[in-house]
């Protein structure tokens, strides 16, 4: 639908001195990778390759699964499109509150949408979906689910198809890849992001695993070039490097769960338990727009208002976390906004709405 | 259907030491372009625009047009899966022979597709199309329509809509764009490569155009995020820098000329006249996949089989016309290959057959 929901950034400019708002890893790009892609600025000059064959070939070596059972997409949203436009008009189940391409790709195509709270999956083939959408971990929130929890509903709905969104998964404490799946159940599609631990989401590049038989049907749907030569090229550079892997997730997520306890204890703030590097926060008195606009014209943080998704409501923010300096600006910001800093050491307010300190 | 006909340069790597298979323009790729490249390549490190908002408003500046009658897309052939999708099941005609996309995009969002020769526009009406597909220049024969019978065609046809494909416009003399029909006919998009002028194939980037009552359809069918960040970069830096542009083009048009001028000299070669960088011929008595590999393997050189062109046989081949040191090697190649060379000159074979002369 072009909108693009979230991920402002470029409206700001030199605005924002810290970007909370988008969920790629708290690290600069990889400098051996800004090098690797100078010495391939040469290759725009011919077409890619029209399916990212050789891509396509490293991905199926390092998952163990045929090459032919693997898609590379410009991004992971490409790949949502692609699945949606194969199964036109199904029954399609989206576990909320979640990224809002999943039922923006079933509209366009279609589908008859339903909503469940993204803690029913346990029920997710009480509405005979043909197909269920989920995150795992899941985006805004952080929640996760075991393996065996997907293992199951894939036992138990097989004429249901999975698309298990593992985006973020590389960003997350505790996750597990239900690709090695895909071999045993015909009623699986996993989608990742190549470029989330790598911060290159301006190079599109994410790719979809899949059974044999479902293989054939996201083929004929899939559009030839898609991937541009850089992205191709950087994909099997990135597999091929495993040094480049993001080694300071650790350190990442213990900043996450700090900064989740701190603003825990901030009146009139609740935060929603996550184990990935974002989390959402619900301010109870003020709502999303003015926090964020606020954040953003007197400290120059930018934070994600989280309105827009669907089971949320204008009191929700998501939180990407940064740098301990970074993380540390954004709470005092907020302690600051919410009038905590003028308030005597120890005599914080019970009072869980909240009210801008100007 | 990601089948990619042709461009297959990528499958032979180093055996090619010229590529004629190709109609990006005889030049390499601007070194002040690759420069600027260089100087972007932190873009990648955030999310692009998601509807490609900075290059959409150049664009529309530049063509006269509101922004919102732009749609920047990941390469031209998007914009047909794109537009494919927005008139689903339509009644489509396609001229033929052209570029397979335009059917393959079609048949993914279930048209009727009806053929007709591309001699035949003022035909176009009698099926009662909704979409007539139409590339002016036309890939793979250089066939070129005049902006007053496609405007005839508007106007004749007010409830058909013309997608005309101008991607080779910059790459053919006589090319007259239709764009600035857009504001005055509601049943036209056109649609056009940034690519092909400046050899930047690898980095996908493309546009179209279209009236404002058809741009809210096109807009509900795009998708977010689908143009990478250095391609939009890249799009406004050549938006800004017209020294840029390929002014060479009459050399390599004289070129062109040449070259069909001499291959219509050889015995049982027809060349099919074209006013553009690339031309189709046809060697009545060999196929044009032995001609292909026997060029490759023997003489290192790339020519497209044509065969799977609907609407030609398999004795076509399209040359995209090189340098003339390049262009005079496939030139002795191909008499090599059909044994002018060791026949005594001024006894050229009357007979139009071919055999290879091994």
């Amino acid at each position: 639908m072009i909108e693009g929901h979230g991920n402002d950034l470029y409206r700001y400019g030199d605005k924002v001195k810290s970007d909370f708002s988008s969920n790629v890893a708290a690290r600069r790009v990889p400098d051996a990778l800004l090098a690797f892609l100078a010495t391939q600025l040469e290759t725009i000059a011919t077409y890619p390759e029209p399916d990212s064959e050789t891509l396509r070939n490293a991905l199926g070596s390092r998952l163990h699964v045929d090459a032919n059972q693997v898609f590379v997409a410009n991004g992971s949203v490409e790949a949502f499109y692609t699945i949606a436009a194969a199964f036109r008009q199904s029954r399609s189940l989206v576990l909320i509150p979640s990224f809002a391409e999943y039922e923006d790709a079933c509209r366009m195509h279609d589908h008859t949408i339903f909503y469940k709270s993204n803690e029913q999956l346990c029920e997710a083939g009480i509405v005979c979906p043909q197909l269920v959408w989920l995150g795992n971990p899941n985006n805004p929130d952080g929640r996760l689910y075991a393996a065996k929890e997907i293992e199951e509903q894939l036992l138990q709905n097989p004429d249901t198809v999975f698309v298990v969104d593992e985006a973020y998964g590389e960003l997350c404490s505790g996750f597990e890849s239900v690709i090695d799946l895909v071999n045993r159940f015909d009623n699986l599609i996993v989608v990742h992001s190549m470029t989330k631990q790598y911060v290159l989401p301006g190079l599109r590049l994410g790719y979809m695993v899949t059974s044999r038989s479902l293989a054939a049907r996201l083929r004929s749907f899939s559009v030839p070039w898609a991937v541009n030569a850089l992205a191709q090229k950087v994909g099997v550079y990135l597999i091929n490097n495993e040094e480049l892997y993001f080694r300071n997730k650790e350190n990442t997520l213990r900043r996450s769960i700090e900064l989740q306890k701190r603003f825990s204890a901030l009146p009139g703030i609740t935060v929603i338990p996550s184990p990935c590097n974002f989390f959402l926060l619900r301010t109870d008195g003020l709502e999303a727009s003015v926090v964020k606009e606020k954040l953003l014209n007197d400290f120059g943080l930018l934070v994600r208002d989280a309105s827009n998704f669907r089971g949320l409501d204008n009191h929700s923010i998501r939180i990407s976390v940064q740098t301990e300096e970074e993380n540390e600006k954004l709470f005092i910001a907020m302690e600051k906004m919410i009038g905590i800093r003028n308030q005597k050491s120890g005599s914080k307010s019970q009072d869980k709405s909240l009210t801008i300190n100007n």
